[in-house]
């Protein structure tokens, strides 16, 4: 399935292959299917999150040792920017592997990845996939056999009728001029002018199910509370609550770490500014588990991203907003509703339009 | 020892590890001495041997699913060129991973690595060490702590009187015209006239022990056994013969895996010919355990090797041989001796000149 549909591994092709060692089977299968396409395989020990997050406790070693400048790491951009396939598998044998790291340092490794994320955010070709490994099952609350269970069903699905529900989204997303979420504590616009929606339904994130687009940068206006937690520099942030003016995030305020969101809208320029409105479609993962490329395709939920916008949602002539962070804030709208060009087209957590 | 003594991690340079899990703690503690240099490291998933010879299953996975032409992976060619330092990490859990890959594609492999290959070799900060594992130790015929002493003694010394030792027979070498090698069923004499010879104490592997020269290439005349087991494509070869004209291997015999050593030979044009000659001075490693980046090194043993010929040792105006392979052969000197330039300067094991 990852080989299928996931990428398209092209005969004599480069792929680069991220994960640490629980993913041993999946990465010695995947070496298989790439040898049957004579691609050319390499693998990283290391775990890719949405800003390359360092995890793993080599990573962690390396980090709390490090007092220095970081620099971007010349000959991991070098093999990046020859690879025409990237695969990533977040194989983390515990999710506060970087718990002992501060903030500061995690922030300035991050501005130092920063060019090696916007290649791989540029890339046709590239996916990041969880693993089932016990420290993901124990934050989801489950047991291994059954996050297992949850897990696999969200990938091996029928994805062509996915795709096509998603495709009606993306084009409905595509002509709207602009869009409005409400719901509790929550009354935001946005402008979709010019911008391009992309449906999902692998090339990012498998299992995928989101279509997203960008939001013109600097007409965000209102307010927005993010019921789903999401997870900053390892910690859990909880009920997420952003009021934005001219696209520019005024107040914020979470009920949990609050210090690692203020850390986060702290890092850059951009980071105070949102890249990304999408919407989660996909009703296999029906469960919160805290994992924020599963949570962003949650049947029934919209999420924003503060930082870096992806390329190709940005309309020519329009600025995209750039920031060495991307981090998805997730809503759930069983008690909200999305309108798009004043029309609801999602409520209560069902699709108006459909 | 590695960080310190085997290589010179410059403050802000690039490190590559290549590594397997079993060597996750020795992998975590480098990332520590990597950030404390404030370095960047990237750790590959793989074992590197002397042809870069992939082994782990999935790079067996990798080759045995893989019938067509083989490329050089120009995204890890790409990253060894940006890389300032590489550190390879023998962590094997089976040393016969590659047992069921036919010859044929292991050699084709070689070939589409040879360019990588290149780079390393004339790499300045390049180690390769082994890692106490199961397969190691069993190979060795020993237990896992047994092996672990073995190793730690032989990497633990007191390097700076080995360096003086080594250095004297250094000298001796880069002056001596001409070498001769005899024995049972060997009486070798090659030229050394030009040639560089070279004291490792730690640049290329760790433990390190040897002085290795190049032989002028078209000199070499005479026959040869080697007592000490090769490991060639995963085999064991035994009581290697080779007999030489003009530098070219004219016979050959082996009293296991004979067809090994027969696609070795036959790999390209200077596989069959002689890129090094090299003295074993550490006494530490005091008994065959078939890794041969420890068997070159027991003291009281010289080597030959097939193929490529390191550029350090090749004088300038002499023909450096080249080749996809690199492959060590050992001889035991505790019944022969080691003559420069008519001098006995080793015999029954012991050095004549010290």
């Amino acid at each position: 399935m990852l080989a299928d549909w996931a990428v398209d591994i092209g005969s004599g092709g480069t792929v680069t292959i991220v994960a640490t060692s629980p993913a041993k089977e999946l990465v010695t299968a995947l070496h298989g299917e790439i040898g049957k396409r004579s691609a050319e395989p390499v693998t990283i020990m290391a775990s890719l999150d949405t800003t390359i997050g360092p995890s793993g406790e080599h990573v962690a070693e390396f980090l709390s040792n490090h007092d220095g400048e970081f620099e971007t790491p010349s000959h991991l951009q070098a093999l990046v920017e020859e690879t025409d396939v990237m695969i990533g598998i977040r194989s983390d044998t515990n999710t506060h592997v970087l718990s002992h790291v501060s903030n500061d340092i995690q922030q300035r490794r991050a501005k130092a990845m920063a060019p090696i994320l916007q290649t791989l955010m540029g890339m046709e070709q590239a996916v990041l996939t969880p693993h089932p490994t016990d420290a993901w099952a124990q934050r989801a609350g489950m047991s291994l056999p059954e996050y297992e269970d949850f897990l696999y069903g969200a990938m091996l699905r029928d994805w062509e009728t996915q795709d096509e529900k998603q495709e009606r989204m993306r084009e409905r997303l595509e002509a709207a001029d602009e869009a409005r979420i409400v719901g509790p504590d929550t009354d935001l616009t946005m402008s979709l002018d010019g911008m391009h929606a992309v449906n999902d339904i692998g090339d990012l994130n498998f299992p995928p199910g989101e279509v997203y687009t960008a939001p013109v940068v600097d007409s965000i206006e209102g307010e927005i509370r993010f019921d789903v937690p999401s997870i900053m520099q390892g910690e859990e942030v909880a009920d997420v609550h952003l009021t934005l003016e001219d696209g520019v995030v005024t107040e914020y305020s979470a009920r949990r770490n609050e210090a690692a969101l203020e850390s986060v809208l702290e890092t850059d320029i951009g980071s105070n500014r949102i890249g990304e409105f999408g919407i989660g479609m996909n009703h296999d993962i029906d469960r919160v588990t805290k994992q924020v490329s599963l949570d962003e395709k949650l049947g029934g939920t919209v999420h924003l991203a503060l930082g870096r916008a992806y390329g190709r949602t940005v309309g020519k002539g329009y600025e995209r907003n750039q920031s060495a962070i991307h981090v998805d804030l997730i809503k759930d709208m069983s008690e909200g509703r999305l309108e798009l060009d004043g029309e609801v087209v999602q409520e209560d957590d069902e699709f108006g339009w459909t």
